[in-house]
């Protein structure tokens, strides 16, 4: 029976995991591929040497010895971050390597320039750990739903953020405590920043709408906000109206243009994002065909990441074994149908808006706002107004009708320069979305 | 470029379905395969011709006319039942064809003798749509989930008995006047046996446990209970206790022996499954690596079973292509490694139980009653009696702490031939799932 080597380089968190799960696996593994997969070596700079339960791999410091050797047939990279990553991956494409690799920034930044490199040397890229950890989220898209046109992408992408919102609506603690818990507990990264500003959710939403819609988009053209802003006070009141508040990333396809935003949500409490808690993620699309479909599960963490560069190890593997190498091209589309899209401007969006404003307990402050509002074209839907008589500035909580974000941006900045207002207004969007059986 | 010539049997409503999906998805199709598929020929012998939007596709009344026609590839079997269904299918693997099916009665049923006999053809056999409509959920589990043990399947899988269910919660109306509606709106059949007694989820959960073990499970060895005897009251006691009703097929993996069951069962509210709503359905497994994970879609439904058939007619035209047939086997193990395994008979269940025995309202009736439960080893978590005062019999509600399934079989017997118990106690098993997140 054939032999697919494996070098693994970097044997930090996933790729200690990835290591795991092919020694654990093996035996089923040799049950279900006609081939065996063998960890040859493995690199890390950091290390003097592996653990003793993987005495039987080879290991070196050099990365370069893995992308050296001719008996190697895939690398896998789970360094992570933009370098050396890169020059390792394009350094074995250009050795005749197929490469795994979990690493989202890279891909969704660079992700053109390397899988032109692939398809120029006949290799493979494996990337499906790199949204959604254990989810095979990336297979389901390029090939279970590869008859259908995908209307919207929408998810739950970063566990981290989605613990934090959790814990904040669960114990009705500000941001900034659950955070240091979240980082006590290893849930969250001594610098957060790319989890709780949607940094990490725009690198996945750039590479499923790769995916989804045959294009190559630019991490700038994504609107991206995070939930540093949102208080206890804003999951109270969205509870209040029936909504939870998520960060989402979301994508709908209009055809010419395409949206591609990050930010908190209010999203209705029935529908199925709003019942994910916890790190967990999930990945809501809609196809032309299939209609309404998720996948949720852990988007992060050592085994399951493990879990979703096996099965991209052991895909190669049988694509090696068949002689069928890139049998499913690597964003979907053939690489000469992949077509530049317009991203839809942030401002020309639509939809309902919840804004708390903090104003001053006078009276007149409601018809100062409203009015505002409604010179912008901006409908009420209902409002909060608690509190009254205190000294302090006491929040004014508004849901409105559906509405345009450019005229939201020009009615906010009015009213946040009123004297009455002594805080800028915190405006999160509502998730308008029908979940209904189409048959 | 190569073409592959796909043959349709069936043109009901999932075959129409499929040949709409390879019609409007034909121009993207071509964008993502290196190979064009081409549906020739449809029979169907309840029809005179095709409707005119498919004038370029042959038709003809006799299947057997595509079984023997040497130019096609791939035969897509959707007539759906066992006879004839099983007879065209061999004959096309006799003569060299590829099979695709959504027909999960017979590949639950005659599953290994049709494998077999495409693994001494040397073809494929594709039975995507046999299970979650278009939801791809054993593309996930014979490959993205590839390097997991499954610990275990959980799952709503008929909208049809989730439809049911959740308008008998939403409205607290009867379960026959639901079926009649369902009837109606074409949710359900005119008989509803095989959804309502819960037959169909056991035919799904068949194939699943086959791909997820490697083994064959017999369909008789499935314990199954249907929704019929539920009753609204049912559901609000369960709503007060903080569940949903939801019927779920469950297989938990012990290693030598592996449960296999289908009954209503209460769901706690904040669990993934009990927030599928309408005639979706949710697939939840749990790996050894990737932890819990769940897919949720449409199960039914023309353009989504269309849109996994179409899924499995690509995969397959990409293995032609490739000279790659038989890259994955049918059942994620290969054939050899297919193992006979143990069904835990139901009566060593063990999990914690609702109770509703219908009795006289007179005094000593919940002595009598727990008195018996005592008896047999089962511990009472919590009652509810209501309605003390009335003459007729009333209803008493009581949950339990874990017991064994025989202790509670002999328990109810007992009970229930008491003079005092008017009618049969209606029994419904309590889900225990730990859905925390793991890193």
């Amino acid at each position: 029976m054939k032999e697919i080597l494996v070098g693994l380089i970097g044997f930090g968190t996933v790729g200690s995991g990835l290591a795991e799960v092919l020694q654990v696996q093996a035996a089923r593994l040799a049950k279900k591929v006609d081939t065996v997969i063998r960890l040859k070596t493995i690199a890390d700079n950091r290390l003097a040497a592996l653990p003793e339960r993987f005495n039987d791999v080879g290991f070196t410091k050099n990365a370069r010895e893995i992308i050296a050797d001719p008996q190697i047939n895939i690398v896998v990279e789970l360094i992570g971050g933009i370098e050396p990553a890169k020059t390792f991956i394009l350094e074995a494409i250009a050795a005749g390597k197929h490469v795994v690799t979990a690493n989202k920034a890279l891909i969704s930044q660079h992700g053109a320039e390397i899988f032109a490199a692939a398809a120029k040397a006949g290799v493979e890229i494996g990337f499906e750990a790199s949204v959604g950890g254990g989810v095979p989220v990336i297979k389901a898209l390029k090939e279970g739903l590869v008859a259908n046109r995908i209307l919207s992408i929408m998810g739950i992408m970063n566990g981290t953020a989605n613990f934090i919102l959790n814990q904040m609506t669960d114990h009705q603690v500000p941001f900034s405590e659950v955070l240091k818990d979240a980082q006590a507990k290893g849930y969250a990264e001594a610098d957060p920043t790319y989890d709780v500003e949607g940094i990490d959710t725009a690198h996945k939403l750039a590479i499923l709408m790769n995916i989804a819609y045959g294009m190559n988009v630019s991490l700038a053209d994504i609107s991206i906000e995070g939930i540093t802003r949102i208080d206890p006070v804003d999951i109270a009141f969205a509870r209040e109206f029936g909504y939870r508040i998520k960060l989402l990333a979301i994508s709908r396809n209009h055809g010419e243009h395409v949206e591609a935003r990050v930010h908190p949500t209010m999203v209705p409490e029935n529908h199925m994002l709003a019942g994910i808690s916890g790190v967990y993620n999930g990945f809501y699309f809609t196809g032309d065909m299939v209609g309404n479909i998720m996948l949720y599960g852990l988007g992060a963490g050592k085994m399951p990441t493990g879990s979703a560069v096996a099965a991209d190890v052991v895909d190669i593997a049988r694509n090696i074994t068949h002689n069928s190498i890139n049998r499913v091209p690597s964003l979907s589309f053939r690489p000469e149908h992949l077509t530049p899209r317009r991203i839809t401007p942030i401002e020309d969006l639509r939809c309902p808006y919840y804004f708390r404003m903090t104003a001053v307990d006078k009276p007149g402050v409601l018809s100062a706002i409203s009015g505002i509002l409604g010179k912008n074209n901006i409908s009420i839907e209902s409002v909060i107004q608690k509190s009254r008589g205190q000294k302090d500035a006491v929040p004014v909580v508004i849901m409105t009708y559906e509405a345009e974000e450019r005229s939201v941006r020009a009615a906010l900045a009015e009213i946040d320069s009123l004297p009455i207002c002594t805080d800028k207004t915190v405006k999160i969007r509502i998730l308008v979305d029908k979940q209904d059986g189409v048959k």
